[in-house]
């Protein structure tokens, strides 16, 4: 079973987005065992749509488009789809009504343009978009194939692509699994690591696919297995991770998988813990990094974003004799942010980071990057420094990371 | 002049890596004239790759592929090039030994592996890598085309394409410009602001595109020319924009590169003013965008995530009666957190945010979505009450952009 994924959108092409639609569609489609043959991005042209969708239709049983249907000019993915399958728009009441409903609870009038979004291709099957004001369409092609045409902002295709799409791909199509497991190695640069595991390499079976994927200082290692039976496939994989484990052991960081905070949430909601933040230079992103998940209420009390050293003082108890004799950027007042935000909340666990982000700032020992981290946790606290490169973004990124991996290493 | 980009690698279309490689080069290209008629990801396959670049060579004159130039077994890009283009790969001196001595630098041993790094396709002109081990090709197609092949990794590719790849093909084609330019309009449904300069945007010349770009809030306007002359076609662009303006003045923020938390910045340093933010709903959102931007730490004093009840009572200093009486998603305990967190901090401005961001906790009368948000200012404080539909990630970046803009709105 192969699928073409098709974003459509001038700003793709000319580079004024990052696509992840597509990445996004091509997880999930992986996740119920559809393979992804070709991902395209093609710009707003009638000419271009059409071509693309007839040549995707040849060589895919699932073709998933994203983008160009809005109510303005420049949207055409919509009329260009009814015309390539001979067919004409009408006003779709339920679809109309749910527009009209939900501009009025944004109170926003109702114009001609919207009922324009509630006019459909009669011959799809509508894919009501709860979030939305452009529906999704299905459209059964006469080969047996399916092509779906999606809205292009992320969450509404997101909520279509779980809600609509793949229930119904899963009951039209009988599909095998696809196991992809990604094992991430540190410390040995690829052309070694490839010449050290050669004969582990070359004793795969044929059905298990190595990938290297290098980045600074790690190469990720991916098996993947397609149309097999995912219990057995995966248990193959394990096994054979579990040999390689036996070469190069030490330089194993562990499994690609569900992100470092995410283990956090889950851990602290299991064992019915509580989490406060209090950040200077990552401002902000570690604490948004919980919020974002859903239930992070459960455990997170909060957090302090303390920019300025009356904040860090003032709120969260830091000692203005150690900031003016170790500097702001330190490990005392790292520990001292840590104990002063788990002091206030109540918190079992905090995390607190300190550090300059730049561009602005360095000093010969103290540059750019250096950020001091800390948690303080029931069993008391500890500091690390790490220095995370000279980029801003960056800089908060990476100090985030590290910092969320301190609490992780914990209480894992 | 049109161009095709063609990323490869499974990683791609299993939705393991966010392909931005194409981004950059789709810019670059454009910056200097030639169009992208079309952007495709494709997997390591033999069969894959050669179909996909016989077509590309059909519809464009410049083919630009990255990935799949590393060392390991997986990486085949340069052979199936060597074989498309009926030449053999022969050792190239000068490569082998950048190869070598890069690696030494590194403490790395030069093997087998890396030699076959240095073995080029006879009948391609060899782009040198500084920054790494893969070098990148050009190969001259019998119908006067291009095809480049480059490394996957970003940071070689963009030095690739700067220093190697855009020179060439300046001097190679007489070029004519692309122009593109964007104004961020906010506060105007896309649907209503169609109508609204619907005879502004009729009366727009041929040549130039119009593209609705929209955003929770935001709907950015972008005019495009291809091959014309660039100093004439921004002129016209600009005035056309002049234009726009006297509909929809107030509506506008001004050309993209600026936001409107970045146009606060601005204002702030200027005026020698400071900021503050207590966010329950948004998590740490607000603050994070504007500590992303450098010199935050002029007017950014900080903020509390007050995610939990205590935390807003405790340290915001909210009146407990008040959050059982009204409920802590509420205009008195938004008005309350805003005043709160200016008073605790001294800071002149502060902007608070109270709601529900979902799934769960929602009601009839406040159902999920409901977000309440606060300024408070030297001259007193206000609130405002938004709904901001039923996706998490959505209304914690709705309501954030609500809440970034009261404040614009309140200093501007």
């Amino acid at each position: 079973m192969k699928a073409t994924i098709v974003t459509i959108g001038d700003e793709i092409l000319i580079g004024q987005i990052v696509d992840t639609n597509s990445v996004s569609i091509a997880k999930k489609l992986n996740n119920i065992g559809i393979t992804i043959a070709e991902k395209l991005s093609i710009g707003d042209s009638k000419e271009a749509i059409i071509s693309t969708l007839q040549r995707a239709m040849q060589s895919s049983e699932v073709v998933i488009i994203t983008g160009g249907l809005g109510p303005t000019k420049d949207d055409i993915t919509k009329h260009t789809l009814a015309q390539m399958f001979n067919s004409q728009l009408i006003y779709n009441d339920t679809e109309g009504e749910h527009v009209r409903a939900l501009l009025a609870r944004r109170g926003i009038e109702f114009t001609e343009l919207n009922r324009g979004q509630a006019m459909l291709p009669e011959c799809c099957t509508v894919l009501h978009n709860a979030h939305g004001t452009a529906p999704g369409m299905w459209f059964d092609t006469p080969e047996g194939g399916v092509v779906v045409s999606l809205p292009g902002v992320p969450f509404e295709m997101e909520h279509l692509m779980e809600d609509e799409v793949i229930p119904r791909l899963k009951e039209r199509y009988t599909l095998q699994s696809i196991v992809h497991s990604t094992l991430i190695t540190r410390g040995i640069p690829e052309s070694i690591l490839a010449e050290r595991i050669s004969s582990w390499e070359d004793a795969l079976p044929d059905y298990l696919h190595l990938a290297y994927l290098p980045a600074p200082n790690v190469v990720r290692l991916r098996l993947s297995a397609y149309d097999v039976e995912k219990e057995q496939a995966s248990r193959e994989i394990e096994s054979r991770f579990n040999d390689l484990r036996k070469i190069i052991g030490d330089n194993i960081v562990g499994y690609e998988g569900s992100s470092v905070e995410a283990q956090i949430h889950d851990i602290l909601i299991k064992r019915g813990k509580s989490l406060a933040i209090a950040e200077s230079c990552t401002g902000g992103m570690i604490a948004s990094k919980f919020t974002a998940m859903a239930g992070a209420s459960n455990y997170l009390l909060g957090g302090v974003v303390a920019y300025s050293n009356d904040i860090k003082c003032n709120i969260l108890g830091v000692n203005r004799d150690d900031i003016e004799c170790f500097g702001a950027v330190s490990e005392v007042v790292a520990l001292e942010m840590a104990e002063g935000v788990r002091r206030i909340t109540g918190a079992d666990y905090a995390i607190a980071t300190t550090g300059i982000a730049g561009p602005g700032g360095g000093s010969k020992h103290k540059p750019v990057g250096t950020v001091w981290m800390a948690i303080a946790t029931p069993n008391g606290s500890r500091a690390m420094m790490r220095n995370s490169g000279t980029d801003r973004g960056q800089i908060i990124s990476r100090a985030s990371a590290y910092a969320i991996e301190m609490l992780y290493e914990e209480i894992k």
